[in-house]
């Protein structure tokens, strides 16, 4: 099936890979060894590069094959890398040339301007002085939109750069059937005696965190020759090659969560990332399907195994050896309620699972009423207050802890959000549908034992990289498409046993 | 003077920066971080990144702004930032339009065979698996003098590339002056009793070693925000910026010269980059003048610096204390004589002052008889161990010991070698016209202060980039062109004290 015109498209399409993948060595260095000096020529160094990326993508003779290509791959096996190829290629090409450059180069630049404003309105804790700077964010994703008119809602242009293929509407179902089932969750939750976790929160030596991390991820499957940890601010997965696949974390010395669940969370994306079929290498294919699924991943590790008590059944006595002074009271079942400990707090990176979505779905509801004009930039940081009371029952007590808490939009990341909570539904359908695949799979957590688990991963969804969008990969492999089912039913099972429900 | 045409100029050649400093935070990376897995596909990126560079730097816009311009800069300061980026841009515009792409292409793929075939040579040191490998570069690099045909010797084109403007004429000539006198300087310390340095291998903590370079380049000047060290196999020194310019060291357990004065020697080159004026980024001025000029910022601050007795006079005591156990009992004069100690060997990376530039001139005489066609490749082993046994009375042992200990050659750089040595003679130069502006220099460096010589450095050469040609700058700061004699006068002095010759 291999022809001269799709060997030229892969080399145009390489050469933007190699570009792009040069951008991600350049990002990396930037949150882990750069030197505070090297910042301002590398945002140049960066701007450059994906200006050059874009002209080189956008350019006529990728159309021109594209065209020459499509009427012979209608006859190629429509589940062929080589038609799959074709068709990702086509729809990223057709988005990228909607958007003229100097649109690219104002969105870059108006991002850049506005994350610098944010710091400062964040650590003023001060909205006014970043909301000229959304209020013209927003503005622009409008303007976003409308390259890409008509369509059935304005958001959904902005939803489809991270989610190919999805529906505001469809979203908005999901998210409508989980939100009463979670809000009732959490009230019941909350009536029943709370759990202590305290010991969580005493001094843990970096060292011994860093090294339990390192033996965890090492038994999940982490390939060492074809990637690294590294520490950072905040923790990022990121990947260079399928054989250079680097993780951060952050290791806090007085919390033992953050670099625990962190490192597993990224080791999640990593193992992804490491396992894509290296014959999808510099194409659109060569890396995850999308951010939902890339979630779903590292969510799965970092809850679904990760909070288990098969995994601390195995995993716990290890941790007692490393913290004797910390843990060596502390039996199994408070540990694991400790590490699942439900409460509704303002924050949403150090949420639970019970109330981790609720976070979510408000900030989707803020960014389509924004984009709608339902509702004003300025009016934002009480409308988000109001929903907190509403959905969590807690109230921020300045905008730093409330709707100046994510970076994202500053960034322009409209649309972004929505992927974490969809990352979270998803992994449950995995979980369900391995568990039939895998009967034993819960022994053999217990054993330590991840083969399976990740051997089932890499046959069902790694290897296909971005083949298959995410509503098809998720349809292909469980049957139906998104649905928040399986994730309520975990979520119950779960607390229902922790918290006698 | 600033004009639009110049700001277009800029800015073409801002981007073909841009691209060569993402490609050296690749090459950093690669030998820092990178995992095993990642090289493939890093040849790969490195490949992609140079090959865009190419064409953007040769493209014909940057020809006709030239053209354009060069009327213009006629009627401008010659010394002029302005002036000088047109004529160094015009200068290396020429030569690389000269190279077709095909050949360079060839040539990229030749020297990444000939390096792997290098390695395994070099392993099993059997110079027959390199010899037709270096054939092919030989062969590739009297092709690429052609292009700059006609030419005074075949060897010019070569050597002009890292030595702007030097012809071989120039490096026979002086290199003629300097053999017959370090041949003599090596033999009449020969017939004197020679010194103990047993001392310096011994296990010393690779941690105490790292921290006490440390410290001594912190003293030199080196900005920690606008730069940082890490560890590699083979160290270097790279720049992203001038507010982002790396080392790497390499520490040996059990030898204390390796890290000592190798961390002084990057940090040499590193002061350099740290220091070019920032007006003069993202142009082809941006950076040093050469690799000799390069050299004999490192070589002073290594030996003419790090070897000298008033600088030991102020570290000694303090390196003491980090290595009680090893120096606590090793007297200054001891030390500093072991340091310095002179001894022909095989290796050229771990050869002393007096005999260092031998090693050089071998190499420079073989690579003019190669392209001159007067050796052949296959009796390359031959000659060599012919001429060490004239220049420095030792014999290899293997040719992993003899022809095959660089890699040079096998990258295709052939025409590189010289400018270490010339790099040893300018820091020399530069040492006594150094001396004549602040007579209490010595003083100074026993007082552990560096200001007054550091800021020698940035006024005369540091600042300037590559504004000037390495001999235009040697003759604009001393006086004279390259000279043998400053560096003569030095080793005289130096050793003449240590043997009493």
């Amino acid at each position: 099936m291999e022809n001269e015109k799709l060997q030229q498209l892969k080399n145009l399409l390489g050469e933007v890979w190699d570009i792009s993948m040069a951008a991600a060595v350049l990002g990396w260095d930037q949150e882990t060894y750069m030197p505070p000096g090297g910042s301002k020529a590398r945002g140049i160094q960066l701007s450059t590069l994906s200006r050059i990326a874009h002209t080189k993508f956008t350019s006529p003779k990728i159309g021109e094959l594209l065209s020459e290509l499509e009427p012979e791959a209608a006859n190629w096996d429509p589940d062929s890398d080589e038609a799959r190829l074709v068709k990702v290629t086509r729809r990223d090409y057709d988005k990228a040339t909607k958007v003229p450059s100097d649109f690219v180069a104002e969105m870059t630049r108006v991002a850049s301007e506005a994350q610098v404003a944010w710091r400062e309105a964040k650590e003023k804790s001060d909205f006014s002085k970043f909301e000229p700077y959304l209020a013209r964010i927003v503005e622009l994703r409008r303007q976003y939109a409308d390259f890409f008119a008509p369509y059935e809602h304005v958001y959904d242009p902005l939803l489809d750069d991270f989610e190919p293929g999805l529906k505001t509407a469809d979203v908005q179902r999901i998210f409508e059937a989980l939100r009463p089932q979670q809000v009732a969750l959490i009230k019941a939750i909350a009536e029943k005696p709370q759990v202590d976790d305290s010991f969580l929160h005493q001094p843990y030596d970096e060292k011994k965190q860093w090294d339990f991390g390192v033996e965890v991820i090492t038994k999940f499957g982490f390939d060492w020759k074809r990637g690294r940890q590294d520490k950072s601010a905040h923790p990022f997965t990121t990947s260079f090659s399928v054989n250079d696949v680097r993780i951060t974390t952050r290791i806090v010395p007085d919390f033992l969560g953050t670099g625990l669940f962190g490192t597993m969370h990224e080791c999640g994306h990593a193992l992804y990332e490491q396992r894509v079929d290296p014959a999808l290498e510099r194409t659109p294919l060569g890396h995850g399907a999308s951010l939902a699924i890339h979630e779903s991943q590292s969510r799965l590790w970092e809850n679904l195994v990760g909070r288990s008590r098969p995994f601390w059944e195995h995993f716990y006595p290890r941790l007692q050896e490393y913290f004797p002074a910390q843990l060596g009271n502390v039996d199994l079942e408070t540990f694991y309620k400790g590490i699942n400990k439900v409460e509704p707090s303002l924050i949403r990176t150090e949420a639970d699972e019970a109330t981790y979505n609720l976070h979510i779905m408000l900030r989707l509801e803020l960014e389509i009423a924004l984009m709608e004009g339902s509702v004003e930039v300025k009016d934002l940081p009480e409308v988000w207050n109001e929903k907190m009371r509403e959905y969590l029952g807690v109230t921020p007590p300045d905008d730093a802890h409330g709707v100046l808490q994510d970076i994202h939009w500053s960034m322009g990341a409209l649309g972004y959000f929505s992927t974490y909570a969809l990352g979270n539904l998803i992994s449950a359908q995995w979980w369900e549908r391995m568990h039939e695949d895998i009967p034993n799979l819960d022994e053999q957590i217990r054993a330590g034992n991840f083969a399976d688990l990740l051997g089932w991963l890499r046959e069902h969804i790694h290897r296909h990289g971005a083949k298959f969008e995410p509503q098809e990969l998720v349809k292909r492999v469980t049957g139906s498409g998104i649905d928040p089912a399986p994730y309520m039913r975990y979520l119950k099972t779960k607390y229902g046993e922790i918290y006698n429900l």
